[in-house]
Order: structure tokens, then C-alpha cells, then sequence
């Protein structure tokens, strides 16, 4: 089974990192020009703006905001460490809302220097600490489970069951789970978890992309969705299923290949391998 | 819990292709004298050579036979391919049998071109295709789980879990597991599976090296022991405590950094990380 043909732009979001090389004012106007619905906010982007006129700006040119990129980090052996990375999630939760976004993207981080057990619990714990000013501040958060190759330094989340447990641990409805093929398509159990997370009402976001073969960058080599071997239509359709069917599909492609790229000519490209490869 | 320090060398193998750079002529030599208990093969190593003879030479060196690397790459798009793949296990096979090795190791295989679903069949179709050969010849076979990162091309098995299923649908004493560190340490499953495989008789083998952060290369910056982020002695435990407390335990690393090495300083680091970190 695979979803149903995408028929129209109404669904598309794209990250301001997919086209990193452009500024947030140009990236405002672009994706607007382009018929793009929705936007993902990297914190990167924001450096030396104001957040809320940025916010603003966005709405005015039409664009959804869909979430703000990332908090998370939040293990470490020190324990002052831990402590930066608390307040530093607080800091984006205060810009996610004065941003006017609904989600922070969470990437929860490991230490190498400790077992995975015990940065999954400091995970847990980052996100306890950190929940009742995403309440207050109307902002949901997103584990993202990432890839395992990540899981020596950028999450020791690494399966969709993993950040389902998780959310059972914690029991909030602001604390659920953002899916993004490129770290999942591998696992058997896909399908069921995000049924199991869709069940509990915690699918909060989907990003797509393609994995390259062979993939030359363990970070920056990501591919167009239809480049790769990832079954994107079929997960796009689990996904669906579970609950998503109007929530947007969030390209989020990070490539050293086509940032050389002329920005405009790739997001024509995104636009065509949204329609037909997703 | 982790297990009992190493005492001596008794249990050491090491792949022919962690000291790459040196033929396999020198290797028998230097492994020899450093007093390395075991080694294992792999084929490219034996190219332009007479097999059996050279088993020979490392038994009469003193060194144990583990295994042969590598058969498997099973799955493909083409069925002529899937045939090609058969006959090349039934030689490799066959050189283990010459050789003297009482197991092949397979590295199951991916085709991108095709779902993971139909790959892990084909890979199932496979070692049925070879598996009266290896009765026949005395050799087992070794499913090696890979690392989710090579899930497009290399490995469509890519857990413990995935490898005992297969198993159990094989459902042969020659057809087993070989569970390797690098690929499996951030798996949550790990010690419940490697339970599993050792109850059902079918753990045949046990790699280690370490996961470096950061790691720069997808498949040649493996590190040794002691140097990365996995909990190799603990890991060590689970597969003891499994009912292979007195298998080899085989150093396999490939890392462009330590081929540049002079090897023999390299392989005295690989018996100091053997007896201090693994």
C-alpha cells in the first residue's frame, strides 16, 4: 500500500536548511513566490533577527510555521553541562513561541563518554525539566529518534519504539514524536510504532528526504525524495493512516551538493520531487 | 555487569584484513610470533594462492582456523544476479572447506532497487540455495547483522533480532549468527537477543573493534578497542554468559588510518587493546 498521489502544494513544508545558502528574508519571499505552504525555522537562521518580526514577516507572506529546529542535547557526563542544556531548551521554547511555532524539534543528544542507557535517562529527565515552560509558553515538543550511526553523539533515540517509550514514560500531550524517514526507513517495526504513535495522538511532524547509495557524507549528503532507496510514499501513507493525513510533509535535506547548487533551480526541484516522489 | 578481565591471548583472532597492508605469507609469520591464537580469512587474501596450502601453514604455524570472510550478498533485482551470488557461496564454500575453516561469515547483502522486505527473503532464498553444500562440506554459516548504515547495499539484517528470525526460519544447526560490536552496540534489544541466539545454539561467532566519534569514514575508520563509545566488555558478558565463553574472540578493523601504520606497531596495539579494553 502507498498513500495517495500528492496533488498539490498545500502540504509541503521546507526547511530554512535546505537552502541554508539563502537568508531568512530571501527564503521568506522564495518560498512564498514558490507556493510553498509551510516553514521549518532552524534557530540558525534567526542569529542577530528579531524573532517575532520574523514570525511576523512569515505569516504576512503566507507561510505556515510549522516548528522551530532543535532543541534536545541534552546528555552529558557533567552535570553543569546538563544544566546549559536545560536553559538552552528553555531559550528555544521562549523563541518558538514568540516565533508563532507550535513545535520544537527535539534532537536529544548522547554522550560517548557514558552508556546509552544513561543518556536516554538524562533525555527523559532533560525533557521533565524543560516541560512545564512548553506548556506555559503553548509550545509541543518533538523527540526525533535519530539514525543509529548518530547515536555516539546526536541521540541515543535511535527507533520509533524508543521515542514511543519515551513518551510513555513522560505522559504528556505536549511531548510526542516527530518522524523522519531518512533515520527510519531501515527498521522493521516502522509501521507499528507509528500506528502506536498515532494511536496516542503523538505524530506530531514527518520530514522527507531520500538516502543516497552510496551515501558519501554521513550528515551532508542527503538526496531528493525519488534519488534514493527510501520508501517514502509507502511511509508518507503509514503515516497517513496513523492520523497525519493533514499535517504537513516537511522537506528537510541537508547536502553539501545542493547548497553549491543555484538555490532557486533547487527548490524548483524540491517542488517537482515533492509532487512526484513523496 | 561486564565481564571477567582477559588473561592472556588464548582466545585472540584476529581478521586478516585488520593488518591488510601485509600478505597473507607475513601475516601467518607475524601473527605467529606475536602469539595471536586464531585467525580469520578473508578470500581476497587468498587470491593467487593454493588454498589448502596455505591452511596448511597457518596450522602448522600454530594458528587457529575461525573463519572465512565473506560470502552472502545475496539479494538483487536480477535474477541472474541472485544466481551468480549462489554460485560464488558455493565457492566460497568451498575454499573454507579447502582452507580449513569450519565457517563462513555472511555479509547478507542489499539491492536499493527493491523494498528491504524483499531483500531479507531473497537473502532467506539464499542460504537455502547454498545450505546443502555447507552440510555437505562441514562449514556453517554465519549471518553477520550490519549496522543500519548499510542498509541500502551491504545488509538488509541489520539486528540481532533480525538475524535469530532468520535463523529460526532457516532452521538449521550449520546456519547461525555472527555478532559483531560495531554493527549492534546501539541496538536496546542487544543483550535480550544475544540471549536468545545463545539458547538456541546458534551464536558462532564474535567481532570487536570500537565506534570512533567522530567517525569519518562510513566503512574504514573503525577503531580499536578502548578508543570509541561501545561498551565492548559488557557486550563481551552477554555473549559469555551465552555459551561462548570459550569462542574466539576476532579483532576485525578496517581503518585507512591504521593500514598506514607499520603494521607490526599496530598489531602490538591490537594485543595491548585486546588484554586492557575488550
Amino acid at each position: 500500500m502507498t498513500a495517495s498521489p500528492i496533488q498539490d502544494l498545500s502540504r509541503l513544508c521546507v526547511h530554512t536548511i535546505t537552502t541554508r545558502p539563502w537568508p531568512i528574508e530571501e527564503i521568506t519571499d522564495r518560498f512564498a513566490a514558490a507556493g510553498v505552504a509551510g516553514i521549518t525555522v532552524w534557530r540558525q537562521a534567526l542569529e542577530g533577527r528579531n524573532v517575532a518580526r520574523v514570525g511576523q514577516n512569515l505569516r504576512d507572506a503566507g507561510l505556515s510555521i510549522v516548528s522551530l529546529c532543535r532543541g534536545g542535547f541534552f546528555p552529558a557526563t557533567d552535570a553543569q553541562q546538563r544544566q546549559r542544556a536545560v536553559d538552552d531548551n528553555f531559550r528555544a521554547i521562549d523563541e518558538a513561541a514568540e516565533l508563532g511555532a507550535p513545535l520544537v524539534v527535539l534532537v536529544c543528544g548522547a554522550d560517548p563518554g557514558q552508556p546509552l542507557e544513561q543518556s536516554r535517562q538524562q533525555i527523559v529527565d532533560g525533557i521533565l525539566a524543560v516541560h512545564d515552560r512548553a506548556v506555559q509558553a503553548n509550545v509541543r515538543l518533538g523527540i526525533e529518534p535519530l539514525h543509529p550511526m548518530y547515536a555516539d553523539t546526536r541521540s541515543a533515540i535511535n527507533t520509533m519504539r524508543q521515542a514511543n517509550d519515551a513518551c510513555d514514560q513522560i505522559n504528556s500531550p505536549h511531548v510526542g514524536v516527530v518522524v523522519d524517514v531518512y533515520h527510519l526507513w531501515w527498521d522493521p517495526d516502522l509501521k507499528r510504532e507509528i500506528e502506536r504513535c498515532g494511536r496516542a495522538g503523538r505524530l506530531f511532524a514527518f520530514h522527507v528526504c531520500d538516502w543516497r547509495s552510496p551515501t558519501e557524507d554521513m550528515l551532508n549528503d542527503r538526496g531528493l525524495m525519488g534519488e534514493g532507496c527510501i520508501n517514502v510514499c509507502e511511509i508518507r501513507g503509514w503515516v497517513e493512516q496513523a492520523g497525519f493525513g493533514h499535517g504537513f510533509i516537511e522537506v528537510e535535506i541537508f547536502s553539501d551538493r545542493y547548497w553549491k547548487m543555484d538555490q532557486g533551480e533547487f527548490l524548483a526541484k524540491i517542488k517537482e520531487a515533492y509532487l512526484s516522489h513523496t
